[in-house]
């Protein structure tokens, strides 16, 4: 058992605020590292001591993995949390951390590396009969034998150039009949693009969901976990609403996948908090694509769902105590919703909206919570990720989680950008969510910006209020009320032609 | 069932917004009442509709019942929030609500007055089998049959004056002894102070403790309780800090504490929110003291147990749905903390400390709500209650609920007034508390103003962290650490000189 004391944060933003505020409670001491760009963010200022790494991009200061750990030993720090993104999946960082008599709050080096590599995580889960997306183990370019195997996993499928990438070389074949001329298509393709013709075969899933298990393991052979995480909504491939639980897995298929993950991390004998994420098909089949090594953007939810502190648990697990609960200690109490809030125009493809928040007035009350690193008058640093903040809900229901998120992003008040907002509101109240019927196609499906003018409309009563539209006073209550609907009729109306 | 469309909220600050909140995320349509003093007021900022009643104080604004229940006919509004306070239990106002056609978000006129008179409370509960402070049922005079009954209550015993009021005729007696003296004493002082002699004499409790029931009924007869809330720290007879549940009250006195409280509900013909409160001795031993017909302002921790929100629960009663649950359903997740803050200087006797909150910047997180009506650069009005916020942290246990209420108190940004933080953080940290070991008396027993200074001292380094210190750079972070700290330390000494 190694108490930890003092940790630095190899991270910036929201998740350096989110782990330090855990750290605290607990009594631990915590060093901030930053960029010059970053020089007056909030996860410097909240932190006990704090340390400039260099100036952006992030390879001359947040990457920099030596000059951290020597920075730990200057400063006295006995652990590493690594937050995600940046040194989190590095498995050289972690073994070198590790080789400095420092604690490194995550999975074991091996683990990171083993499923950090595509092949080699597949290999590791072999033997433990885990669900995989059927297809061709190796590369193939004859066509006679593709046929073959397509015809074995079952029409549609789908046929990619194994050196492969940005869709070059990739076919939808619905059924045997197009097979040959496909093929063909795909394989000339890839050799005039790759200057390879080898090619894979595997299903094609029509209507993909993303779904993901939440695990906990110790250092001492126990793992759980949490329950899934609904991450199907996307825009450009990633991430930007979740929820748990899934509106559609069912306890039967929940345990099963709970089951799967577990398998998953004991084939890489997995500690920390890890993720293993599944494809699952309109039949709930379920596929694994891969384990994320670190925790995630989205752990919120699952936080609000099960009671407990991801950070608190890495930590204690870190520190080498055994998990403090078993599986059947855990149970799902109500539903939770979380939004990314990015300074991205979602009216111009979701391109990034830099600048300075203006206006920054978080939503308050209960069941919601604001993991963010942003306050007024602060830049969004053109160097970064463009998240400004998480917006969790939680409430007993699925659709008062709802409720309760289009009432939070009424009430956000944001000015000088741009930002996910409204298209995360338009999808929260499209129907297809609603009757949790979606896939990651969401938004090529029922998304045009258009659409947003028209999901704002209906709330703009309530936006003006909450930005501060003050009523004049009357003695007649009546005529006041006109006045003031008719005061805010007239704002709706030039809002809507600035954002025309 | 009557479907409710538009609330009218007869009341101010936070409580006005917690209820609108719920409103809108039921896509309720809110209204706000206000006084000269409140117009700059979020909850006039955040409804609606906003309506001026009238200057303070509340006699010529909030209390006007007559002058709310016109607006409400002539604005189009079907039911009208009371909040807590003001007109919340009236009988008379609820009643006139009624005759108007309107829906009263809250119990029967009927149980209303029952509860407010402690007689028929009395009366009303009597064939329950309601344990009550053993005690004489009416004043006497008698010494020697004042005798028996003290002897037969058991020492020690409370001799009140029948007309007393403000501690005059009151006498604590600890045997058989001191009897008779006491007795004349109190007599006589008594006849001084109220020109009536008579006195009660009941069972005196010498470590009392404040648990209450949360209780919810509908209109069709089904009660269920909610839990306790343990509100016994206290400042000038005034709860400030209040958690759920309580660290001494076993499942089994739970259980029946909760079994009385639905049965006083039922001796009134309960409907809506209400709570059952009690006082509770060293035996765990539990006695009846009231019933507030309303949502009592520390209802966030039950929310935060049980993942019921108390405000959409008192809306559906009101539409004359049926509780959605049973008992059976309810279940206590974690562990839940209020602190008030007030503003109100603890070196100074707790006495109200008006002015601008020149900073206000909540905490943030996981596990932590405030319900607030104020932000930054407003003016604390002098016609009110002077509670600014109510600070709320939710954790898996208790110890984990308070680490993390000392987090957010150190994180909680105020300057331009005092507040009661620092005295809720000296309570949070001492030991009694700690350990569930304290009643009523908490403050007269261990706190005295100097030991503020202490309590901070501690954490100081973290609330100027907070607070922007910022860290000059250098290249060498050993050097930078020396030299941050130093800074701390002298701004440190500063403060306690200003403190001083």
């Amino acid at each position: 058992m190694n108490k930890i004391n003092k940790i630095l944060i190899a991270n910036r933003g929201e998740i350096s605020l989110r782990v330090m505020r855990t750290a605290r409670e607990m009594g631990i001491q915590t060093v901030a590292v930053y960029s010059e760009a970053d020089r007056n963010s909030l996860h410097v200022r909240y932190a006990d001591e704090a340390v400039c790494l260099g100036p952006p991009p992030s390879a001359q200061s947040y990457l920099l993995g030596d000059k951290i750990i020597s920075l730990c030993k200057e400063m006295g720090v006995d652990a590493i949390h690594p937050g995600y993104g940046f040194l989190s999946e590095n498995a050289g960082f972690a073994q070198k951390v590790s080789e400095a008599g420092l604690i490194f709050i995550g999975p074991s080096p091996q683990a990171i590396e083993i499923m950090g590599n595509k092949l080699a995580a597949k290999q590791a889960v072999s033997k433990y009969n885990i669900p995989m997306v059927p297809g061709t183990e190796e590369a193939i370019t004859d066509i006679a034998e593709a046929k073959k195997t397509a015809a074995a996993i079952g029409y549609p499928i789908l046929i990619k150039a194994s050196a492969g990438g940005g869709g070059k070389g990739m076919r939808i074949v619905e059924n045997e009949e197009e097979f040959e001329e496909q093929m063909q298509r795909a394989i000339s393709e890839a050799v005039s693009a790759f200057g390879d013709g080898a090619v894979f075969i595997e299903k094609y899933i029509t209507s993909p969901r993303h779904i993901e298990i939440q695990v906990l393991g110790d250092q001492h052979g126990n793992i759980v976990h949490l329950f899934e995480r609904e991450c199907s909504v996307q825009r450009r491939h990633q991430k930007v609403i979740e929820e748990a639980p899934s509106s559609v897995i069912t306890e039967e298929k929940r345990n099963e996948m709970g089951q799967a993950a577990i398998a998953v991390a004991k084939a890489c004998n997995y500690y920390g908090a890890g993720t293993v994420e599944f494809i699952v098909d309109e039949n709930l089949d379920f596929y694994f694509l891969e384990m994320n090594t670190r925790l995630q953007v989205e752990h919120p939810v699952t936080e609000m769902i099960t009671g407990k502190d991801l950070v608190m648990e890495q930590i204690l697990i870190a520190e080498g105590k055994p998990l403090s609960f078993r599986q059947e200690d855990l149970h799902i109490h109500g539903h939770s919703v979380e939004v990314r809030v990015y300074a991205e125009d979602p009216r111009n493809n979701f391109l990034p909206d830099i600048g300075k928040l203006i206006t920054y007035q978080r939503p308050q009350g209960p069941g919601i919570r604001v993991d963010d690193g942003f306050e007024e008058n602060m830049d969004i640093p053109i160097y970064y990720d463009p998240m400004i903040a998480k917006l969790v809900t939680h409430a007993e229901t699925r659709q008062s989680a709802i409720d309760r998120m289009v009432r939070a992003i009424n009430d956000y008040r944001i000015t000088g950008i741009e930002t996910t907002l409204p298209f995360c509101k338009f999808v929260l109240k499209h129907d297809a969510f609603v009757k949790g019927d979606f896939d990651t196609k969401f938004v090529e499906k029922y998304f045009t910006p258009d659409m947003l003018d028209e999901a704002f409309s209906a709330d703009e009563l309530h936006i003006l209020a909450a930005a501060g539209v003050f009523l004049s006073e009357t003695n007649n209550p009546k005529s006041k009320q006109v006045e003031s609907m008719e005061y805010k009729a007239t704002t709706n109306w030039t809002k809507r032609l600035n954002n025309g």
